[in-house]
């Protein structure tokens, strides 16, 4: 059946969910009966809105300028228009301040409030208003995923459906790709911490400024995240110590090679004293934790099976999008428009 | 709500199933409102039949020999039973014959044909009668899980429904740990593969007759669940190329460690061109592919998202009961009886 659906945010995610879901176009028709409608596509500066749907071949062309298309709207804005096009999905990929969670905790909140379901890979939200959201959408009887805000298309939020009967004992996750690209080029050359910053920055793993990176926020805001799902748990990113990895040496990491050991950034989630917190800590070189570059690894310590571990990686627009559309038909399914 | 359920095997993964349900109860009826109600208990020269529900305290009890039980009747065979105790999910735990798949096979097919939900730890009947087992499921309308068959509580089949708008192109596995051991211990050491193979049999790793590990076979049976939950393949054992590792020496392994790389047992399968094989491969060092003892890691490549990785323990009593109570919630989900 038809499904109408908002994109608000046309970045590196945004876009990629466009090509995506254009390549994907007859899968989803034949093999879930699902016919997408894109009706409208925000960006910061105005839309492109058609309530017939919108072109996806013309709009992901990259030979073309999207803010030329004859239905771009300039000016028009998504929180304005959310409740007013007649959407079933609001997908939710705008670049968020961490600190408020803006634009797009309003967006959500906004499709909430209307009775539409959500799909965001925006973390900020989640990490500052978990509850707020969660609690909103149960009044609503809304459906609100967020795969991608963690560890991008690894599954380790919908893993917990398979997960259901086990008991986890502890989390324990490498979920910023930059810190650990840094932790592992210091290890593999002896480098100092500033000069393997610098050639994160380089290859473009690491922002110009890296606070949230280095600093561990940005884990501590996927482990909140991960923790409320996974363990039922009402955390927010206050909730969490973080240490970062700046005053790690390459002696301290010589150090625990001769024993070894490497040192990695770990976010870890005790269930029995209920802790959370982000800090640099030593794990065993053949661990399966010891994962090099800027990949993302979780591990789930359960009672009765041991660890569980997930493991891909944890950025990229592509990553991210093919996220989102796992979202989608999963929410497609259980709304039961693929009939 | 009430659910009914036979078990078919008291081994170690039929009794590490009753165990872990005895300390769930209470959550399985809080959480899921769901009062599991084992009417039968089949072991190969009798059952336990109680059809207003076994006590799960005395039938766990390791002081106590449940063959001498009030309710143990000898004789009775689950085949002939199965339509008439009135059960909603069977689940099948016994030894399986991995030439015929019975006596799981013909426990499977009877349930199914009394419109009876099945749950199984045995891989036998799915490797060897795959299509078998899925049209009678889908003509009788019934739920089919077989979660435990293959790297026991890693979630790789539900998994599935995580990542169902991914492509994926392939699938790279270590499935038996066994083997795994056997080369990992062959490379740590230098010692060749009668030595290694001697070391996993006293440890208990290996069994007597070892050759459906070594060989490969147990591995592409496996392989050929995975591919066709997956993929939505119709394969069956016999589709699958298989080499062993008898024939690995000392010597080729030191070769590959010179030049970076190790050896592993893997189980392969390409979609491109519809091939499915099990045979040792050269791996990076510092692929994520390398685990070393009995572990088990599946690696699926995806078009959009890259390698995402799964990895845990291969097998255990508890680890495989953990995997069946998943599965079981998962049907009292779907069926509504969770309400």
């Amino acid at each position: 059946m038809d499904v109408k659906i908002a994109l608000i945010g046309k970045g590196n995610v945004g876009t990629k969910f466009l090509e995506i879901l254009c390549e994907k176009d007859n899968f989803l028709k034949t093999k879930f009966n699902l016919n997408i409608i894109i009706v409208g596509i925000f960006e910061i500066d105005g839309a492109l809105i058609n309530k017939n749907g919108i072109d996806l071949v013309e709009v992901t062309d990259k030979g073309k300028n999207f803010r030329e298309l004859t239905y771009w709207k300039e000016g028009k804005k998504a929180i304005d228009l959310i409740s007013k096009l007649g959407i079933n999905i609001l997908i939710e990929t705008t670049p968020t301040n961490p600190n408020t969670g803006e634009p797009a905790l309003s967006h959500i909140i906004e499709a909430l409030n209307n009775n539409i379901d959500v799909i965001s890979s925006n973390k900020g939200p989640f990490y500052l208003k978990y509850n707020t959201i969660k609690n909103l959408s149960r009044e609503k009887n809304c459906i609100v995923k967020f795969e991608a805000t963690v560890a991008s298309c690894v599954p380790i939020l919908s893993i917990k459906r398979s997960l259901i009967g086990n008991t986890i004992i502890s989390i324990r996750a490498i979920l910023n790709g930059t810190s650990n690209y840094i932790l592992s080029r210091m290890s593999a050359e002896g480098i100092p911490f500033n000069l393997a910053l610098k050639e994160a920055q380089e290859l473009g793993y690491a922002e110009t400024d890296p606070t949230l990176d280095i600093e561990g926020y940005d884990a501590a805001g996927k482990l909140v995240i991960i923790a409320n799902e996974l363990l039922g748990y009402s955390k927010n990113i206050k909730d969490i110590k973080v240490r970062g990895i700046t005053n790690i040496t390459p002696q301290a990491i010589e150090l625990a090679k001769s024993d070894g050991y490497v040192i990695k950034h770990l976010a870890i989630c005790e269930v029995e004293d209920n802790t959370l917190f982000v800090e640099p800590r030593l794990i065993k070189k053949d661990s399966p934790l010891n994962i090099n570059g800027t990949l993302n690894v979780i591990e789930l310590n359960t009672k009765h099976a041991g660890s569980i571990i997930l493991m891909g990686r944890g950025a990229g627009g592509s990553e991210a999008a093919s996220a989102v559309l796992n979202d989608l038909i999963d929410i497609a399914i259980k709304r039961g428009y693929s009939i």
